[in-house]
């Protein structure tokens, strides 16, 4: 059997058999390439590249000219949500995103600003409909949000933490006010990525950073509840319905059984988590993303290569396996590798098919 | 039945019951506490601090003067090891700590000087038994180290890190050589804590910060085999051996079943992990210390009692727990929020004593 390319992935999303397993690179785009530095370098900020569509499709589509990738991801930040909320979004060099408005107070929730996609946030929906239209349906395109609770961490803090001091002095003072906050990026949430839908996207993926910095009770209440909220409202509404949903929560091992009850069709894996038993947890309705250690890809090719089929060895016979690192690429790796990579996980023939062939 | 306070500790160690749950937090000797930030502003840096037996006691002692803690810890630095053995440590504000050396190469690796702990250490051996003598029986003391990989990390890194790029790097790289610095850390850790345990530390613990940071294989291979090695050769000396040992693997929730082999009979639990479970997958014969999220510290005195107390109700009638923190104790931590939490730890009723008295 074979798969069209631009099937295989969607496919794999949907637990379906594969001819090869699909592969893409969570900030596939990014530092690490040369000619994305270049366009980096003809604006001013991080934020500017985010804000210019042609810009945002031309690194989108970067790594799709150099390496065979099964899915494109949306060039954008998680934080253009919360910048559209009100929030003043800032990078600052060698310390990452900055708010000039933290939230640290009800008065402050009550003043966000509810987005509406098409106007604050439009230069990602022009953004996706130029990738869509530029990748003339050689591979899908992923959409993407931040999970409310972290972009509640950032919004709370005002920038990165270690710790998220001010996050968890609220959530463990005032769980009622937090929700509150909660609340409004749900909404903003639904909004966001059913208007991806509406642009193009053709699978929509949550980026749950921070969900492993909290207790198991914590995290069921204030991580996983609201991201089944906006996933039911993805659900319910027309556009978004029929796209795959993936759910990358960071640190989730602990919790896959709770993880398997978010509604997303896919569960994005940190490589703390053995595959094999990550699915077994998760129950064969839920495909599985990932689950490379990025800093595997700094190492000797044969390692490299050992560790990759190491990974799709656990995963075995078992379809809905989208290959792709534990967390995103960075800045220092080598394009070698990330050759090698691609290579070696198309190479691999999926023991799924085979049966399926015989 | 009511246990001598200066039993506490001891016993939930081995497994025994306890009239009230033991409690003591991890770095509860820092800079939360007035009387520690007076102490260090004697000394121009950390480090004098950890090499002045005087005031290492003296600051060892500050939170027993406060608090109704059941266990001491020696005030020191995991990095005392790897600057006796030529790294050179150096505290940077704003930045942590800092090896003018780095491990790099395996040139690095032979030129690493192993130290006689009465020699070069001999400052921590003069704090274990000037502590034992100002304890005077009331607590027992616990000595500590850094584990072989946590330490590792630093060594390579240079400093505190991330991603770990450059121990990883030789990880996927070079694994025999690491091998061969993993072996230089299990020997003079050994030696460590044995004259440790020599100068009167009561208890032994393994901080393995930085385990959580590897894949299950990797940990398996490159954190936890080298600790084993440390607690079998613990075990087999003679000042050492009738020590309990306590292991911190932080993020280890995904490998408590591996962990439960490495011979420690303490396994201490950060937050992402519930204690029930843990215990379960752990065994019968492992006691378990945690697992408060610190920044439940920051909180609503109502709200932080009724997560200390989840966690008592949560391990239940078993015997064999410490209470602690899932981290150490951050700066900022309200002094007051500290007494709630020894406070409600020692007004639980021990269900297992209970059924012990009837």
């Amino acid at each position: 059997m074979s798969t069209a390319k631009s099937e295989r992935f969607l496919r794999a999303c949907r637990g379906q058999p594969v001819d090869r397993t699909p592969v893409w690179l969570m900030r596939q785009a990014g530092r690490y390439l040369p000619e994305y530095r270049a366009t980096r370098a003809q604006v001013p900020g991080f934020l500017d590249l985010c804000q210019n569509p042609e810009l945002a499709c031309e690194v989108t589509l970067q790594p799709l000219r150099r390496f065979d990738l099964d899915a494109a991801i949306l060039f954008s930040d998680i934080l253009t949500v919360p910048h559209a909320m009100g929030l003043e979004l800032s990078f600052v060099d060698g310390e990452g995103p900055v708010f000039a408005n933290p939230v640290r107070t009800t008065q402050d929730i009550q003043r966000l600003h509810q987005p509406d996609p098409e106007q604050e946030l439009r230069y990602v929906m022009d953004a996706v409909r130029l990738i869509r239209h530029e990748l003339a349906g050689r591979v899908p395109l992923i959409g993407f949000a931040g999970s409310p609770w972290t972009l509640a961490c950032y919004m709370i803090e005002g920038r990165g933490s270690r710790d998220f001091q001010h996050a968890k002095t609220w959530l463990y003072s005032d769980p009622e006010s937090l929700q509150q906050l909660l609340d409004r990026l749900v909404a903003a949430l639904i909004g966001y990525l059913r208007a991806q839908a509406a642009a193009g996207a053709q699978a929509l993926m949550l980026f749950d950073t921070w969900g492993g910095v909290l207790s198991t009770p914590a995290y069921r209440h204030f991580s996983l509840a609201p991201m089944q909220r906006v996933i039911a409202g993805l659900r319910a509404s027309a556009e978004a319905a029929p796209l795959p949903i993936i759910l990358f929560s960071k640190g989730s091992g602990n919790w896959l059984e709770a993880v398997a009850q978010s509604g997303a069709d896919v569960v994005g894996l940190d490589w703390n988590t053995e595959i094999d038993q990550a699915r077994e947890r998760l129950g064969a309705k839920i495909s599985v993303q990932g689950n490379l250690d990025p800093m595997a890809l700094y190492g000797h090719p044969t390692l490299l290569r050992a560790e990759i089929e190491r990974i799709l060895t656990a995963n075995g016979s078992r379809p809905g396996h989208i290959f792709n690192l534990g967390h995103g690429i960075t800045p220092q790796t080598p394009i070698s590798n990330v050759e090698i990579l691609v290579e070696t996980v198309h190479a691999w023939k999926n023991s799924h098919n085979e049966y399926g062939e015989y």
